[in-house]
């Protein structure tokens, strides 16, 4: 592997597969830019204070032209800007190659190796010998990982010399990223120190990196403030539900452009990502089936006339399976499978011959993200409702960089600033909200401007 | 007003409006037994052990066929009951008349006048001269409010030798209360504190009474412990939106036989009340508008298509209104309009006919609830899932009553009672759950057996 | 048996059940007014015109709110009136009451007996010694059938001497008709052939009906000439289709309360009736399942996502059973099990309970129309299109009484007429329809002002 | 233009963008045919007795992947086969480069000029001196047109020497058709009226060239045998419904991305296709508007909650606009709008952008086909039935060629084999028929093997 930095003429960095699909990149930027009126209303709302002059973000989340937009507001509002993707297939490469001309320091494209994605991230949080960057945009929460993990190993080196050690797991990417850490550590063994001393935090974007995070929170080993972008209303009840609704299908017509009507699928999972799942497989005509290990989200599977079973009771009827788990071990077992062959059809779509039949299953994105590996993801409008509650959070972390209202926590965004996400997206599809009266603000106990709803809201 | 209460042969007490439909309502219970499996599961598990010996509970809540199965679940765990509706039109009165005659103390009737209903919820709470009952399943908090202004007039009389007056408030049910204070006052100075000091402590149903019993704790108001059974997820998110989703057309059907497909109907409010009523009239094939003052509700119900706009903007076209806020003042002036008369149809449905054009508009329920008073409610099956949580919650008070677990707050049952309620359904439906494996347990750090979800999950 | 007609203080006959709620009957059937703006259309077209000056009309079809603004349709375009119903169970009484009150002679009750069923369509035919009825509108073709025997049997006995034996068949509902026929006979046995000279014709509502019409064509035993409504498009594919998909959850609910989703439902035929209620159980939540014995119409369930299943498959999983073939032995032998108890709950809802389990099935409207017998049928406004159908083919045919342009056949309305009753109906839904340019039309090739499609066309 | 046919190896005629993706094509030909249920019956039924052996068949019709399982279906039934598309857009150039490698001779790719595709339509009917096909499969009526116009400029050269001029018609394609006719006519004067004494017949596809077939039957112009493929319910009720339901969301997330859900969609035209459009909009969360002339279509509309208004009442609030009519006209204006600009995105994705806003209105595949045009089209089974209709009727053809069976007029398939097609797509989606009983079959006067419908049935 010898991966070079290329220089743009302005001499920002980056590394990216096409610079010359930049201009595509642009035409498809400046159509979402229509769609995602909440970010458009923050550049227009804090673009002239340039609340962010000053501040270098890195950010580790899928490159695409909707992650370019929120990167461009980021700019906007005075912001430098290092970014690499959270997933070795999701990057649009015109989109990268977009950014990377115009805006900022870009490290992605699509079909990378894992080694190369460390790469990548790593270059992302290296700011230089000044250190690393003041705020953080994660998803997954690889970027925080590497850093904790970076400290870690330098504490431990500092102590007792020992490097870290490739050979001590087994998980082939944890490999990797421990011998990322342990060539640094051989060339400054204070780099994650200092980047960790610079941090003013992280805004996290989905569940496993919440997840991660409440981890070291519990565990004490959190090192900087986190907000947690995921669970506010606006992202998880949003993005999850209403982008997966949208993106499964695209993926699956794009990828295999099966019929789906008349089909029997089964959906793994009926959180708000398998519900939006399940919801457009139903719409489209297909019979849809749930597996589910928690009975609450079973029973409200059921109140939608999808039956709950298990894998083993709908295997040999079943012709499309989506898992949306984020757990391991839901569908097992092909690689393994003696004499198993696997043609590739396209990028991201596999089909896999069992020996004994000719017949085949088609694996799509290796089994990973498969909305964002055979098509585009989530559509820009409902991923501008996640990347303005992205901006507010960074926005909240800087402004409250000095004050100390954020402890090394993870927090969620105010349910006001909730709602101002979703009031930004009204206009555009022509909503009017109705306003309550005084007395009856008073009736229901609430403030005439809101927030409307206790904590414990479920939406 | 000569309301005079009535024993069966056993000697148990009553008012309803015909004991002679006992039959019919018992022959309906039959059917709903069948349909509610989460009671039927509780008189299985916990029937043998009696754990409600010695138990008095008072219950306010729409004396219907469910809650008779409710009733009879609490007796078969060995409480006595006394109960009353908690709306004027709710009450089945073959219902009420089957439980009077075989299970427990009933005052109930359909299309109580205020003071009857008030009569009824005293005669509910009043277990004679040894106090009150030991705990209370309310259900929009109207036993909690009497019992607590009760106190409240007798310290005060206590104090200032001050009887309570009526004419203080404008508000002419609250005058009807202040009397009934008033008049017990003068036969017994005592009867609310000693109801106070009995109760161990109160189950909340819906939305208002929580919100109600969460300003009494704010206050410090609060006399008593008190569960908060609303915002269970098997309680809010299934027979809101669920229950409604079944009950919403089933009124308009009974009571007007209008066409819903082709109509346009305005939902005002999109919680999960006005998701359950949209969902089914758009399904009916209705053009479907929502007014909303919570910018996140109105950016979900734009996700499924609905218009989002103010009353104003629609009342010109429109052909169906349902309010289903909670509020105050959705809708007004009918009464007020000069000429206009009302034109009574059948029991819960009149015609209001304006002088001008001869057209009219008709007004289901009184604009109250109209899927109780024009139809007969949520059915049995989603009401078994609120109903076991109030078994659970009642349970739960019984059982710790000695032990300071719940002080003079408002408490949520845990999640693993919440799951508990879910998985008591799922047989009924045919349903079979997934089980973790303890790899995968460990790998998304949730036990095997469960809860699986943290608090903040909004499902 | 000892029915009496009875006469209004205007001396015309009638038989209802209760004519003292002729009141309440008028309220509802003004407001159905306002529900069905085809026929109300017609009366402002037609009625200055008085086009069935001097025709008798006599009328079998379900005695219902709808149906007395039909009867009222044709008095105020100038006819004279008789109705019964063509079901013992669908009789809406104080709709009866009302007509029989207010506009024309009806005999007919719910709950009529067989015996009783063939008095009314018999009184219903009997205009006196001057023969029968000008036009018939008929459902289900009873009162086409009873003139077809009558003059049979006529003709059999003028020429044979043999009068009609009720023992000739095994058939229990015919041994009424043909004894019905044979006491006729003896009192006047010319009587259904001066029917048949006068008779104009028929105008045919339903499939069943329809489908004798084409077999007595075929067979040349067809008396007069009859207009097939069923297959105008504004009716087959609309009250079968949206009316069903109305009153099918509509009388399920009112019967047995059941909550429909997370149910297994099967739907036995997925014509535009099976098509109706399959929509209608999967929208609320149902787990439909079809049986169909068509295989085009078993795909279109499978692009639906509904599985196409046989009933042996389902019958031990399922909750609910909808038969709409209008073919016989669908589910069969629940009167013959030994030991089986039928328990009345109400009317039109019996639950049969098996010795074995003590578990039981509830069986609607004794396997008949449930939508009427335990609902009130279709609402007004699909029921406007298909009876503007019927009025426009009484015009028809009463118009050309004289020309010969009808021969003793069977015809449909051409489609201007079916487009036109479609026209009459939008203004009320506030829907605008488009208008072709003259070089449109000629681009596809069809009038400015339609018709628009080709007869073979299935919208 | 100088277009050169190439040749195979084993001298075969083709042209096609680039032979080197037949392995790709045929990859995704074999994952087709799981979904051609229909077609591969066809080829295990019929296939060992080679009815088409010695028979030419010509194909103009959309060079797609599912066509080339059609393709390979007529010739693995013996038949030789030429092919071009019907479409300038609609060619999948994989799929053309693995038939032309493996099976046909194909004159198609993506992005062919008028001129270009016209000449491949010539090609396609040029089977060298010894005349034309024996059977056409035409796609809109291009092939049968060019026959048609070649046989009466032929006949008119014959009587009066005069040749076609293009400069006669404003209509720019027409002008390239009369000009390849006149070309041809130099050449060899009796080219098209020895193929049309060769030809058995055609079968069309589509609504459009099946009213062209009709208005040259009424002319009497019509020159050979005709089967309406079009209207078999398997085909119209099928492809039109169930494939535009899942292609045109399918064309609109490939080529913009957009988000559906909370958009306005104005849909121009009910029938079939737009009936499909309308669901799948709506379902993905749209708000559905529909345009429509016809009242009985817009009653349809209606009675789903979609609202028919005209394209003036919505335009200025409408985001996404899809005309299905077949009509011209729709919409109109675009390229004679002063200083409109075009920005092509991508192929088939352009963007109009208008001088005094800077905004603009995207126009997907030129307004042509963008099912087709900006995704893959129809999906595999859906095609599978049309095809299947396909095989049939040429077969039928074929099998009657010489024994006058049929005339020179327009054939429906029987219902017989409209059942069949059904029939042969159920298994491969689980389902299972019910099968009736003969006293079932005589009770509603139907074999018990089918045909179960009249052939006024509409489904």
């Amino acid at each position: 592997m010898a991966l070079l930095v290329e220089k743009t003429s302005a001499g920002r960095e980056y590394k990216v597969k096409d610079l010359s699909q930049a201009d595509f990149g642009r035409l498809e930027i400046e159509l979402a830019e229509v769609e995602m009126p909440g970010l458009m209303s923050c550049r227009a709302e804090f673009g002239p204070s340039q609340p962010f002059a000053g501040a270098r973000i890195s950010g580790s989340l899928h490159m695409t032209i909707q992650t370019a937009v929120l990167i461009e507001t980021l700019t906007a509002l005075g912001a430098e800007v290092r970014w690499c993707s959270c997933n070795i297939f999701s990057t649009q490469d015109h989109a990268a190659a977009a950014i990377a001309r115009d805006s900022a320091a870009v490290f992605a494209w699509k079909g990378e190796t894992l080694a190369e994605y460390w790469w990548c991230t790593e270059r992302c949080l290296d700011w230089g010998p000044s250190g690393g960057p003041d705020l953080i945009v994660d998803d997954g929460g690889d970027a925080t990982l590497l850093i904790h993990e970076g400290v870690k190993a330098e504490e431990e080196f500092e102590k007792t010399g020992k490097l870290p050690d490739p050979a001590s797991t087994d998980n082939a990417e944890f490999q990797i990223v421990l011998g990322i850490i342990r060539d640094g550590l051989k060339v400054d063994p204070k780099k994650y120190r200092r980047m960790k001393e610079r941090l003013v935090g992280v805004s996290e974007e989905t569940t496993t990196g919440v997840k991660r995070l409440y981890q070291m929170q519990a565990s004490g080993a959190l090192l900087f403030p986190a907000i947690n972008v995921n669970d506010s209303v606006t992202k998880s009840k949003f993005d999850n539900l209403y982008g997966c609704r949208h993106s499964l299908p695209d993926g699956l017509m794009r990828a295999t452009d099966i019929m789906i009507a008349g089909k029997v699928a089964v959906v793994c999972g009926y959180g708000d990502v398998g519900k939006g799942c399940a919801a457009a497989l139903k719409q489209a005509g297909a019979r849809v089936i749930v597996t589910e290990i928690d009975p609450i989200c079973a029973l409200q599977a059921l109140m939608e006339g999808l039956p709950v079973l298990t894998l083993e009771d709908v295997v040999s009827e079943a012709d499309i399976f989506v898992t949306t788990t984020g757990n391991k071990d839901i569908i097992m077992g092909l690689e393994a499978y003696p004499g198993v062959k696997r043609i590739t059809i396209k990028p991201q779509t596999d089909r896999w011959v069992f020996p004994e039949t000719n017949a085949g299953i088609i694996v799509l994105a290796e089994g990973r993200l498969m909305n964002l590996g055979c098509a585009t993801g989530h559509p820009s409008f409902v991923m501008s409702c996640s990347f303005t509650n992205q901006v507010i959070a960074q926005l909240e972390l800087w402004k409250e960089r000095s004050t100390g209202k954020y402890e090394k926590k993870v927090y969620v965004l105010p349910k006001h600033l909730d709602e101002k996400v979703a009031a930004l997206h009204l206009g555009k599809l022509g909503a009017k909200l109705t306003k309550l009266t005084p007395s009856q603000a008073e009736y229901i106990s609430v403030p005439v401007e809101g927030p409307y709803k206790p904590a414990r809201y479920r939406y």
